[in-house]
């Protein structure tokens, strides 16, 4: 018999996993929810000429899911990421009330080879401002991801700050290039490959002179001392300037966000401040990133429409929290109560049992395997239920029901009608 | 500019329907949940020939979104449905714990021509039971879905309920028939196409004779009495006895079903009890179906493996839920309050404000727009934030906020510290 699995970097998510999922996309949205952004969906599959010219030649080239319909021969894909759908949904609804505020919180996909924290299927997590230029909106983006993760439970992260205004004004005047793309491309690959890695890459497209150089600019960082220093460096240049007024006032808003000047980011799309988020432990590369897009909505309308965004990697971001113990082990059940049928006869007592208790808004699961009571019993330890509820003649004949916490050791026989108080009890 | 729209059958969810959306499976999970069924799920994207060969030729010629990977050449397909999945899941966990009760709410992908109601991307709802042969398995998941219904708030709905052995013992004794999926697949279509339609389609398939004794059989069906009726007449074939029984099992533990010969369900994989439920207003179809599917997880295990389940038509339920005025006119934003920013000089003091509101567990959204006051006001209204927060020079220098509920007519100026006591006042 041949296995039949996911196909390769897809995954199944089990109960246990499922649960533990739940709650911490349910804390992002509690989060999200605080800062007044709004809930839309975009579907899975888009035209492939909507994501065509969007994010750049790696991920055109490489990484988008497409396909022809084998049936109408029309072109389609798998969306990649939710900024590009929101600029789509966007240019669809002129009479949008702006700013639109919004989160998105879905799968998206990329045919990457998959590793160890990266998959062809996984879940983002994004917030974005659309209809806003202005610092404040950048600044609010970064405060809710901070946000975010701080009611994760995560304390030690560095929110790293550049803008491509900036990059693009000391890179034009050092170096003569009009069109910096593959340098960012490159330096982009900073955690990854290490700075000896990006020199080489540099060297190859650019030239070693060129490389050099690149390196020591990237070096440039840290407090708000760093940004003004190499502010007044290029006030002469206005879109430098302009950079830098916007990054003082995004500063003056958001406290614990350091300037990175080797921060550049990978997809083509940001005009403005770039942001990323980075733990202190584990070492798992970043964990939130985003920036300003103004030009990317006006692909699709034909008319500049200023955006913002951020993006949690909410799988890494599971991954770091269950290794640094900051999410507790879940629960591999939703039932609060195991309902084990001692003796079959009297079944329909023991769908009566579950159907009061569950009027009662307590979970029940109800076995139905006509197995025997000890089998029965592994299984209700197995998957961890907190409450055992046994049913059989004398139960039935006297209208009780035999109630068991294993974690208190306790164990009681009540009047089904009561039952669900005692079982509030042992579960509280 | 050319206009970019989601693929012809997708659509964007705009907040109001999200919101919308997430209520009513809030609903649906809180109702699975307290019958025990447990959350999972599967990747949109399974190897092709997962999916091959499960759902008959209709599905699999021409309604599964299936493609080739241009870089790999291999084959793949959007899932159509969660059921197919499931078994893969089960499947590939030789040690999960049965019965497995599980739940699964995700999007599924069919190919069909869109028309009202009928899209190409929606979502489904499933719950089922794997690892019980037995009726109780069957009566708990008609329960499940019954309960539902009614959580939603429908009151007027009928459960449907056959039996693909009885229907085949019958089949073959009065036809002949030894595979009866064509008749079936006709015969399924009564609600579409009329009786009319189904006599012709069974004409043209299987001469005329056949058909109007099809038609003739199908009529049957209606309370206890009627099924115990039929069952009188085929005692002698071992596969309606069998059938029988188990249809009396399921009807003596869940009130409010009726028997019904005409229903057969579409799919192939069905082997015992199947059921649909319809809603007397509107007349839109069935809202909900399952049935049990005793050989589907043997196609990928090789060894047979009971289960049962059923699939709540969520898509269909939004639509009848927002007609029948059961499902209330949503909320069109999460926000409770609207922080209109009076003067720009004195944003900071917003932006203060809106934290300490939040840390008060209350929904902002802060104006980052620049606009004028009564742009903000009338976005404000546009959106419906129940509560409007102004802030200007007075307050910021004060330390108050002036707070101004449209609903109540109420307008107030309290200090920043307070003012989250008068806001739950004016939410509540």
């Amino acid at each position: 018999m041949k296995e039949y699995r996911p196909p390769r970097g897809f995954r199944d998510f089990p109960p246990e996993v499922m649960l533990l999922r739940r709650e911490v996309i349910g804390k992002v949205v509690r989060v999200f929810e605080r800062y007044g952004f709004d809930p839309i969906d975009t579907p899975a599959v888009e035209h492939w000429e909507t994501l065509a010219g969007k994010y750049g030649e790696e991920a055109e080239g490489k990484l988008i899911w497409r396909f022809t319909d084998p049936w109408s021969g029309k072109e389609y894909a798998l969306r990649y990421d939710l900024t590009v759908p929101l600029a789509r949904f966007v240019s669809n609804r002129q009479d949008l009330p702006l700013p639109f505020k919004r989160y998105h919180i879905a799968p998206v996909w990329r045919h990457e080879e998959p590793q160890r924290g990266r998959y062809r299927e996984f879940y983002q997590c994004d917030v974005d401002i659309v209809g806003s230029p202005y610092p404040e909106a950048d600044a609010e983006v970064i405060e809710v991801i901070s946000e975010a993760l701080r009611e994760l439970g995560f304390s030690g992260f560095k929110v790293r700050l550049n803008d491509r205004r900036l990059l693009a004004a000391v890179f034009e005047e050092e170096l003569g290039l009009k069109d910096p793309l593959p340098v960012y491309r490159a330096v982009d690959k900073l955690d990854k490959i290490g700075p000896e890695g990006v020199k080489r890459e540099l060297s190859r497209a650019a030239g070693e002179a060129v490389a050099e150089k690149v390196m020591d600019l990237i070096s440039l960082g840290g407090d708000l001392e760093a940004l003004r220093s190499l502010c007044s460096r290029y006030s002469h240049n206005a879109r430098a300037k302009e950079a830098c007024d916007h990054l003082e006032q995004v500063l003056s808003l958001v406290g614990g966000v350091t300037f990175d000047f080797s921060l550049v980011r990978g997809l083509d799309y940001y005009t403005g401040p770039i942001v990323e988020v980075v733990l202190d432990q584990p070492k798992i590369g970043s964990v939130a990133g985003g920036g300003r897009y103004d030009g990317l909505i006006g692909l699709f309308t034909g008319k500049e429409m200023p955006a913002t965004g951020a993006s949690l990697g909410i799988e890494r971001i599971i991954d770091a929290g269950v290794e640094l113990g900051i999410f507790k082990p879940p629960r591999s059940t939703v039932a609060d109560v195991y309902v084990v049928v001692v003796d079959w006869a009297y079944f329909k007592y023991a769908w009566r049992a579950a159907r009061e208790l569950r009027s009662n808004g307590i979970n029940v699961r109800l076995d139905v395997s006509r197995a025997s009571e000890e089998a029965q019993r592994r299984r209700a330890r197995r998957l961890g239920a907190p409450v055992m509820l046994f049913v059989g003649k004398s139960e039935a004949e006297s209208g009780t029901v035999t109630v068991y916490s294993p974690a208190k050791g306790e164990r009681a026989v009540v009047r089904l009608e009561e039952a669900h108080l005692v079982i509030k009890r042992f579960l509280s």
